[in-house]
């Protein structure tokens, strides 16, 4: 794990919330994304070496909608930036961590990326991602 | 807002989450702290430029043993590092977003702290922090 890369945000409009993490963050967005595979569409600001990553869901039935619905909105995941992302997750899955794929999906931001599950890393959503070269 | 300084993690028990969390992020904590007057131990991990705060309740009513409580373990704020904290929180206050604490208290790691209401912040609960020199 070399650094966080992003926190990923749920938020219920980009439209509204995107202000406000300008206002916040004190900087503009640099990037709105649609990842139609995962059902949301994302926005990027800067922030040191990392990220913050809004999501909003495209669709009633991505993870994204699901987590408002139980949870409101909020904190959803956290993102590591790693190496070598079949090493991390191969040396993760030995160590006890549940991987949700094994082989690592595209993502936004031009990212191969693995999730472990929330149940193994005490109820933090974990993203791995590295950078596709 | 400078950096992410550290992302808060509401753990149930540091003996299960510390070595938990070594495993993950592949590194020793590099401090345990108690923070009495907030009613947490916490220790802490370094990745990229930021670090992994996490944190244990040490009494029934401390806002950690409340937020487990509610939501159960995970990520419980995010800490932005700020040059000059009095007028960050000026600018914040002013933008529209809820202080929870005007004046900046001494929080874990040698920082003065400030909250923002996660009403106010798309249900993520802000902090600012400056280190004390």
């Amino acid at each position: 794990m070399k650094k966080i890369e992003h926190l990923g945000i749920a938020v219920k409009d980009l439209k509204v919330s995107g202000p406000l993490f300008e206002k916040l963050l004190n900087t503009e967005a640099y990037k709105t994304e649609e990842v139609e595979s995962e059902g949301v569409k994302t926005m990027f600001f800067k922030t040191g070496e990392s990220k913050i990553e809004l999501l909003e869901a495209t669709k009633a039935d991505s993870p994204i909608a699901k987590f408002i619905e139980k949870k409101g909105e909020g904190i959803h995941h956290i993102a590591f930036d790693v190496e070598n992302i079949e090493a991390e997750t191969e040396r993760l899955k030995n160590e006890g961590f549940i991987v949700l794929n094994e082989i690592p999906k595209k993502g936004a931001d031009n990212k191969k990326v693995v999730f472990l599950h929330p149940k193994s890393t005490n109820g933090v959503l974990v993203e791995l991602c590295e950078e596709i070269k």
